[in-house]
C-alpha cells in the first residue's frame, strides 16, 4: 500500500506526533498540513476549529491519503467523530490512544493530565479515561506557559525548570503514578518534566502512542506498506515558514535517516500562498 | 455492546492476558476458553493446533462473541491470518501487539524476544518486528525452564531468580535497551526477569499489551461497552480444573473487582465434559 499517511494540525505541535510516525513506522512515507496561517486553534469556536479542520482534510484527500491522523488536540475533540463517520478511511485522533496507554500503565488508578487551557476545559482526557475506566482518579491541569515556551525553543535549563516546577506544583504529591501529556507540544518538555514529577509516575506521550496505535489500524485495515523504502515525506504549512523549519530541524535531528520536504501552500482561496 | 470478548488459550497462561483485559477493559465482559485437557500446543503438528483451534474457536462463535482475542503464540502464529480472514469479527494475536510495543519503547532499536522453543523457532516476533522496522537488531532466546516453573507457581525467590539469570545470561549486557516477554506464562515472572536484565531495559508484557490493543480494537468497531456495570466473567476449561483453579486465583487476586465461575466443558465429541 503505497498511499501515505495523512496528519494534520492546527501548527507545529504534530511535529512530534510526525516523528514519532517516521521512528515508529519507518516505511510509511507522510504527507502534514499544519494551518500555521490560523493557528492556535484552542481559542477559535467550534464552527472554526470545523470549518478549517475539513478544509485541511479536503486537502490531504486529494493527496490521496490511505489514513488521517489528526495531531491536534482541539481539533481531535471537536471534528474526530464526524470525520471517522465521513471519511472511508480509517481516522485516529490523539486524545484516546493517550488514555487506554494510562489505563495500561496506572497501578493505583490516579491518573493526572496536563494540556492547553482548551483541552482540560473540555474534559476530553477526563471523559475518554472514566468512559472506559469509571473508577479512575483523574488529576486535569492547564499548563498555558508550556507551548509558548516550547515554541521559543526553551526545553531545558533552569528557566524551563523553574516553570514547569512551579506549573505542575498543584500535581506534586497528590499520588498520581501516571501523567498524560495531553499536548502534542509537551513531549518536547518530556525530560523536564520527569525531572520534576520524579521517578514514581509514568510519563506518556500521547505522540508516542498516537505513533503507535496508527501502526495498529494500519495493520488491522491491511494498509501497511510491504516493500522497503526510505520514504521522502511532504511536510506542508499555510503560514510562513521560518518557525516551523526551525522546529521541524531541531525535532527530526536526532535518529532520523528520512528525508523531508518543507513547502507554504494556500488550502483556502483566501490565503496567499506566495 | 452487551456481547462478551472471546479468549482461547492452550491452557492458562492466557490468563494473563484475561487478568490485563479486566484491569484495561473493567465493564467486557469475557468468556475465556483454555483447552487445558490438550496442552502444551508447542510440540503439537500445525494440522493438531490448527484443528483444536478452530474446535475452541466454533465453541465461542455459538456464544456470540464480538470478537476474539489469541492469547497463546503457538496458536497465534499458525492461525491468526486465517482466522482474520474467515471470522467477521475482530480477532487479535498476542505477538504484534508485543512488537509494536517494543518499537515504541526501543531507542538503540536493540530488542531481545524471550518465549518457548515454538514460538522461538517459528521467528514469529522477529518477523513481525522487521516488517515494520527493518533495521532492529533483534536477540531471540528460548526458555523451556519458565512455564513449568511458573506452572508450579515458583514466580519469586532465589530457585526462580536462579534459573531465570541462568536463562537469561545469553542476553546480559548485548546491549538491547528492551525485552519482549513472548510467552503469556512469563508476565508471572516480570519482577524476577526485571531484576536479573536490570531497570536499563525496559520489558515488555505482550499480554498487557494485547489488552490495550483490544481496547483500541473495540473502539475503532465501535464495539465497547457504554453502560456501567460489573460483568461476571465465563472461565471454561477442557481438561481437570484443579491447577487451573489454582493458577487462576493466584492471578486475579490482586486489584480485581470482578467475578468470574470456572466450569469445565467438552469441546469436541471425545471429550468427557463430567
Amino acid at each position: 500500500m503505497n498511499r501515505a499517511i495523512g496528519v494534520i494540525d492546527s501548527g507545529v505541535g504534530g511535529l512530534t506526533v510526525a516523528h514519532e510516525l517516521m521512528r515508529q513506522l519507518p516505511k510509511e512515507k507522510l504527507i502534514y498540513l499544519g494551518d500555521t496561517a490560523r493557528c492556535p486553534y484552542g481559542p477559535r469556536t467550534e464552527q472554526e476549529v470545523k470549518q478549517f479542520t475539513w478544509e485541511m482534510v479536503s486537502y490531504l484527500l486529494e493527496k490521496n491519503i490511505k489514513m488521517l491522523v489528526i495531531a491536534c488536540n482541539t481539533a481531535t475533540a471537536f471534528t474526530l467523530k464526524d470525520l471517522q463517520e465521513r471519511l472511508d478511511i480509517p481516522v485516529i485522533g490523539v486524545i484516546k490512544p493517550g488514555a487506554r496507554a494510562a489505563i495500561k500503565f496506572t497501578r493505583n488508578d490516579q491518573v493526572g493530565v496536563i494540556g492547553t487551557e482548551g483541552t482540560i476545559r473540555s474534559k476530553a482526557y477526563s471523559n475518554a479515561l472514566r468512559k472506559i475506566k469509571a473508577k479512575l482518579q483523574v488529576y486535569p491541569l492547564a499548563c498555558p506557559l508550556f507551548v509558548p515556551m516550547v515554541e521559543k525553543g526553551i526545553l531545558s535549563g533552569s528557566h524551563a525548570k523553574e516553570v514547569v516546577e512551579e506549573t505542575l506544583q498543584p500535581l506534586i504529591g497528590n499520588g498520581m503514578d501516571t501523567l498524560i501529556l495531553g499536548c502534542t507540544h509537551y513531549p518536547l518538555l518530556k525530560d523536564t518534566i520527569q525531572e520534576v514529577v520524579g521517578d514514581g509516575v509514568t510519563v506518556i506521550s500521547s505522540s508516542e502512542e498516537t505513533a503507535r496505535e496508527t501502526s495498529t489500524i494500519l495493520e488491522v485495515h491491511d494498509l501497511l506498506y510491504n516493500g522497503d523504502r526510505n520514504p521522502t515525506h511532504q511536510f506542508y504549512a499555510t503560514g510562513e515558514l521560518k518557525t516551523f523549519k526551525k522546529i521541524a530541524n531541531s525535532i527530526f535531528k536526532e535518529g532520523n535517516d528520512s528525508f523531508y520536504e518543507i513547502e507554504k501552500v494556500s488550502i483556502t482561496e483566501n490565503q496567499d500562498a506566495s
